[in-house]
C-alpha cells in the first residue's frame, strides 16, 4: 500500500506525486523522491524496482521476512532493514522496515507493523536546512526514529526486572512465579537484542573513517545514532546480567525458604517425639514401675514431658531451627 | 559415481558429456564444464583430478570425511567444503560436499548424503543471464542451497526448544524427560553450529574486500550467503543460550517440585504424629489418671486429636506447607 | 547556573568575564576562556552555543540526561561526557559533566550533581607551567579529578565486599543476608563499569598514534589518565569476579548449614525413636511376656534403652551426623 | 642419543653422516643434512649448536622442559617446539619435540617420549618429488606427524565422554563416579589444549600472507596442518563444552535420584504412621472404650489400618510419590 | 635507599659512584650508569630525576604505590613497573620495581618487596658480552629475573590445588574445608593474573614489529620474557578455571554427602518405624485379640519384627539407601 510519495527540492517538497510521474522529479536536477510503502503487494515494489533500478536481492530482502538487521551498500546506494519492536501482550510483535536510500530517492517499506514514519516525513518538511542534506538526512532520520523508539521498550523491561527484583528479598513473597517471569523477560530481552547487536555493527561503517559518498555530509548524525546504539547495547547487556543473576539468586532464595519450612517441620516433629517417647516408656507393663504408683506419677510425667519440649522449644529457637 | 557432467557456453548447456570429452570442451573459449559426482571411487576422482588439474591436497579432503568446513584458494581455483545436514530419527545426519571451482570448471563431489544438487542445476539453466557469470556463480548456487537447507533445520530446533519450554512451566508436567531432550538438542544444535560458523568465516573472504577473481562478479550474491549465514548463526547462539538456560531452569523446577512434595510428606507426618503423642500419653500405665475413668473421656481424647489437626492443617495450608 | 567564567593567557588568568564579553577575549591571540556551567538553562547553554559555535547535536548531549560516557571530536574541538558518581544512601547517585574542547575554550557543564570542579581550577591557576598548554591541558585536568574521583568509590566497594567474604566463612554467620548485600554490591558495580568502560575507549583516542591537535602536547598526560581508567577498570573486573563467586559459594554454605541442621534433626529423630521402639515392645500385652514379671526388668529395659542411645550417640558424632 | 643423521641431495639420500662430517655436507651447494636426536646430552646439543649455528636461547628451550608450543623465527632458521602427547595408565604423558630448520639443515630434539619420527624419515626418502622442496618441507613432515597423531586421542576423549553420557541418563545407572571420570577427563583435555593451541597461532603465521623464505614452497602444505589443527581445536572446545554440561547435568540427576529416594523413604514412613497411630488410640487405657469390647473390634481395627494404606499406597503411586 | 650505582664501559664495569658523579660518566660516549634504589625517599627519586631527566609523571608512579604493571615509552626512553609477589603467611606480598631505562643509564627503584636484584647485577658483570648491548639488555635481565620468580609462586597454587583436588574424591575427605581453600587459592591467583596479564601486552611492543630503538639489540631476549609470560598465563588461566570446576564440584560433593546421611538416616528411622507399629498394635487394648493368649505370641511378634527389619535391610542395602 503506498502511504506517500513526494518530491523535494532544495529542502522543499514540491509536489505529491503518482508513482508514474516518478520518473520526471528524478531526472530534475537536485530534486529527490521520497516514497513509504506499507505493506506492499510484489506488484507494487516490482513497479518501484523498475523505477528506481534497485538490486534483486535487495528487493527480495525487503519482500520476504528477514530476520537480522542489515545495512549494504549496492553501489552507490544503500540498503537499510531494520526491526520495529511493538510491546503487544506482554509480548513483542517483530516487524520490519527496509529502506532503499540512492542520490535521488528514498523509498521505505514497512512490513507486518502498525506505527508508521509520518511524523518523521513532518518533522523533516518543517526543518529545510537538513531535509536539504538530501537522501542520506533522510535515511538518518528513519534510522533514529526507529532506534528512539526502542527506548521506551527497553525502560519497559527494565520496570519490569525492578519488580521482579523487588520481590526476591522480600520477606514473604511469592517468588516462584518469579522464575517464569524472568524467563519470559529473559525472551523478550533477545528480541531486543536482535534488533539493536546487527544494526551497531552496520551503523559503525556509516559513521566511521570510510563513509558512503550518500551519507558524507550526515556522518556526525549516523555516530549520534551509534552513540543511541551502544547505550541501548549496554542496557540490554546490563539487563541479560542482571536476569541472569536474578534467575539463579530466586531458585536459590525459594529452595532456601523450602528447606527452611523442612527445617521447622522436622523440629516440630523433634518436639513431639519427646513425649511420645517418655508416654511410650510408662506405657510398658513391667509389674515393678514404681513410678506408676505414686500418687502423682502422672502430673509429673506430664510436667517433665512439657519442661522437656519447653527446654528444647526455646533451644531451637536460639538456633534458628524454628 | 558420476550423476552428471554438462558443458555450458554463455549461459546455455551445449552438451552432455562423457569425462573422456572433458578435455575438448576445457580448451573451447568462454566455455565451462560441470560435473556432478556422488560417493565416487578413488579412480574417478584420480580421473577427474588429472582433468582438472586439482591439488592433491584438495582431493585428499573431497575423499576423505573431512571434518570442518572450509573454502580454500588453490591459485586460481577455489575449493569448499559444506556440511549437509539431513535429519534422521531424531538424529543428525552428517554428509558433506566438496566443490572444485576453476576458470572453466566446476566440479561438485557429493558424499555420504541422501539429496543431490539436481535442482540447484535446473534453476541455474533456467537463467541463463545469471549462468552467464561462470563457475563463480554456480559455486555460489550450490553454497546458495546447501545453507538454505539449514534454515528447516534450524527450525526443528527451534519448535523442539518451544515445545519443551511449555512444558517447564506447566503445572503437572514431567519435567525430568527435559533434560534428557534438551541435552540431545544440544548435541544436535553443535551439528548445525560445526556446519555454520566454520563456513561463515570462509564465505566472509568471498564477499570482502579482497575477492578472488573467480567470484569478482558475484561478490554481491555471496554477500547474500554471508547474510543467510550470520542469521543462522545467530539463531543458533540463540537456542544455545535458551538451552543452557532451559536445562537450569528445568533441574531447578524439579527439585523444587520433589522439595514441594517431601515438604507435604513432612507436615502429613507432622499431622499423624500428634494424636499419636496423645494416644501414646493416655497408653500409660500410671494408676492414678482421672481422665481415664471419665465417661466421655476417650470421646473427648478423640475430640482434642481431631481438633488439634483440623487446627494445624489449615495453618499449614495457610502457610503453604500442605 | 554560571559557576566561574575567565580568560586566560599565557598560563596566566587575565580577567573575570561576563558571558558577553567572551567573544572579544576569543579574538584574542593566545587567550582562552574557561566557562563552568552548573545545571544551567536551555538560554544560558544557547548563548554558549552561538558564542563558541558548539554543534547542535552535542549540545543536545550536554542538556539531556545522557546515559553513556564518551569523547567525541567535532572538527577541531572535542566533546566528552563523563559520569560523576557519588554515593548516597548505600547508593550511588550518577550525574554528569560535559566539556566542550576548542582551540581558544572550554566549557564544562556539571550536571545533577554535587561537588564542582573549583578546586581543579585552582590548581591549575597554582600551574602556569602546564596551563600554558591550554584547553587541551584543562580538559585533560577535568578528566583526571573525574577520574581520580571514581578510586575512592570503588575502594568502598572493596571494603564491603572484604566484610561480606569475612562472613561467608564465619563458623556462626548470618549468611543469608549476604546474599541481599552481594546483589546489591553488584548492582552498585554496575554503575562504576558503566562510568569507566566506555570512558576507556574514548581516552585510548586521545593518547594513542593519532592525536587530535587540541591534546598534541598532552598525549602523555592522557595516556596517565587511559592507565588509571585500566586500574579502575580492571578492579571493576575483580570485584565482579569475586562476587559473582561469592554469592554463589554463600548460596551453597547457607543451604549446607540448613542440610547440616537438618541431618541433625533426623540424628536426634533417631535417637528418640529408639527407646519408643523398645517401648513399644514392653507395652504389648501379650499374656506370656516373662521380662514383665523380673523384679528389675522395667530397671534393664531402661538402662538398654540408655546404654543404646549413647552408643549411637558417640557413633553419630564420630561420623559428623550430630 | 643420536637417532640419525644424513645428508640429502635433489631428494636423495646422500650419506649417513658422523655428526664431524656435517659441515663438508652444509658447503655443498643444495645439499642439507637431517640430524635426529633422541633425548641427548648437554655436549650433543652444544656440538650441533656450533655445527648449525643455532640461537643460545632456542637451544636453552629444546634442552629445557618447556611448557608451551611454539613457532619462532631466528633470522632466516626457524624453531618449533611441540608437545608430544602419549596416553599411559589413563593419564597423558607430555613429551616433547624442538625442531631447528635452516636452509641447509634440519634438526629434531625429541625429549621424554616414546614414539619417534623414523616413519616421517622413510616416507620423505619414497616421495623424493617432496623433499625435493628442501628443510621446508621436511618441518612440515614432521609437524603433519605430530599433530596426525593428536587426533586418535582426541577420538579416545570423545569415546570416553559418549560412554559416560550414555550412563548419565540411564534408568538404573550408577552416576556418582561419572563425576570423577568427568573431572578426570576435563584435565586430560586440558592437556590437548595446551598441545593444541598455542601451535594454532604459530602454524598461521607459516601459511598466511607473510611467509618466511624457508616454507614459501609449502605454505599450501602448512594450510593442511593449519586446518587440522583447526579440526582438533574445535573438537577439543565441543568435548570441553559438554564435559561442563555433563558435569552439571549429571550432579543434578544424582541429587535428583537421592531426593527421590528420601521421598519414597518419607512416603513409606507415612504409611507406617497410620498403622501406628491407630494402634496407639486402641492401646489408650481409659475405661470406657466401646470399640475395645466388640467381638471384631481387633480385626476390624487391622482391616481400617489395611484399608488405609492400601488407599495411601495407590495415591502415593499416583502422584509418583512412590 | 641507594642500593648500588656503577658506570659501565664496554661491557665493564668501570667505577662505584656517588650519585653527585653521574654526570660525568652520562658525559662519556658509551659509557652508562646503573642505579638501584630500594624504598627511596622523596629527595633521592627528586636528585635522580633532575641527573636523568625523568618525566615527572614516570617518577609519580614509581613513588606512589601503583596497582598495575606497565612498559611506557618516554621519547626515547622507556619506564617499567613490575610486580614483585613474594608468598608470606599464606598471603602473597605485593611489592613493586620501577625502572627506567635510557640510552646511557638504568634506574631501579624497588619498593616494598624483600628480594632485591644484587644477583642480576652479578651475572650481567660476569657476562660482558651480553652487557655491552647496554640499557636495553639491564632492562630485559631485570624484567627477566622478576618474570622468572613468578614461576615458582605458581607452582606453589598448582600444588596447593592438587593437594585440594585429591581430597575432593577421597571416600572420607573433609570438603567442607576444601571451599575456603579454593577461595582463598582463587584470590591469591588473581594477584598473580595483574602481575602478569598486563605485563604481556607490555612486552609484546618490546618483542614485536615495532620496536623502540633502546631494544633495538635485544628484541630476541624480549620475545623470550614473552614466551614465558604466555607460559606464565596460560597456566593461570588452566588453574583459573580448574578452581572454578572444583569450587562447583566440591560444593556438589558435600551437597551429595548430606544428602546420603539423610537418606541413611531415613532408612534407619524406617527401619524402626516397622518393629514400633507391630509393637504399638499389640499394645492395643481389645478385649478379643487371639494371639494375645498364645503362648509362643510374644515370641512370634518379636521374629516377626526381626524378621521384616532383616529383610529390608537387606533391600535397603541392595538399593544402595544404606
Amino acid at each position: 500500500m503506498l502511504v506517500s510519495c513526494a518530491a523535494y527540492l532544495d529542502g522543499q517538497k514540491v509536489a505529491d506525486l503518482d508513482i508514474d510521474r516518478i520518473p520526471d522529479y528524478l531526472r530534475r536536477p537536485n530534486c529527490f523522491v521520497w516514497v513509504a510503502l506499507h505493506d506492499p503487494t510484489a506488484a507494487e515494489l516490482t513497479d518501484l524496482q523498475r523505477v528506481f533500478a534497485l538490486h534483486p536481492l535487495a528487493v527480495e530482502d525487503a519482500q520476504a521476512g528477514h530476520e537480522r538487521p542489515k545495512i549494504e551498500e549496492y553501489g552507490d546506494s544503500l540498503f537499510a532493514v531494520l526491526h520495529l519492536v511493538e510491546p503487544a501482550d506482554g509480548e513483542f510483535h517483530v516487524g520490519e522496515v527496509a529502506i532503499f536510500a540512492g542520490s535521488n530517492y528514498v523509498l521505505s517499506v514497512r512490513n507486518n507493523a502498525q506505527k508508521g514514519f509520518q511524523d518523521v516525513r513532518a518533522r523533516c518538511e518543517r526543518e529545510p536546512d537538513l531535509l536539504r542534506h538530501g537522501p542520506g538526512f533522510i535515511l538518518y532520520a528513519l534510522i533514529d526514529a526507529v532506534v528512539d523508539r526502542y527506548f521506551p521498550i527497553l525502560e519497559l523491561l527494565e520496570d519490569e526486572l525492578d519488580a521482579v527484583e523487588a520481590s526476591i528479598f522480600a520477606p514473604k513473597g511469592v517468588p516462584r512465579e518469579n522464575i517464569e517471569s524472568l524467563y519470559a523477560l529473559k525472551q523478550r530481552l533477545m528480541v531486543m537484542k536482535h534488533a539493536v547487536a546487527p544494526l551497531l555493527e552496520g551503523i559503525s561503517n556509516l559513521s566511521g573513517a570510510r563513509v558512503p559518498p550518500l551519507c558524507a555530509g550526515t556522518s556526525l548524525y549516523f555516530r549520534d545514532v551509534y552513540d543511541h546504539l551502544q547505550r541501548l547495547n549496554q542496557t540490554a547487556e546490563s539487563i541479560r546480567d542482571t536476569v541472569a543473576t536474578a534467575i539463579s539468586v530466586n531458585l536459590s532464595m525459594v529452595t532456601l525458604q523450602e528447606n527452611e519450612t523442612m527445617k521447622r517441620l522436622a523440629a516440630y516433629a523433634a518436639l513431639l517425639a519427646v513425649p511420645t517417647m517418655i508416654a511410650g516408656i510408662y506405657g510398658m507393663n513391667f509389674e515393678h514401675m514404681p513410678e506408676l504408683k505414686w500418687h502423682y506419677g502422672y502430673a509429673l510425667s506430664l510436667a517433665v514431658m512439657a519442661a522437656l519440649d519447653i527446654f528444647l522449644f526455646f533451644r531451637f529457637k536460639r538456633a534458628r531451627w524454628l
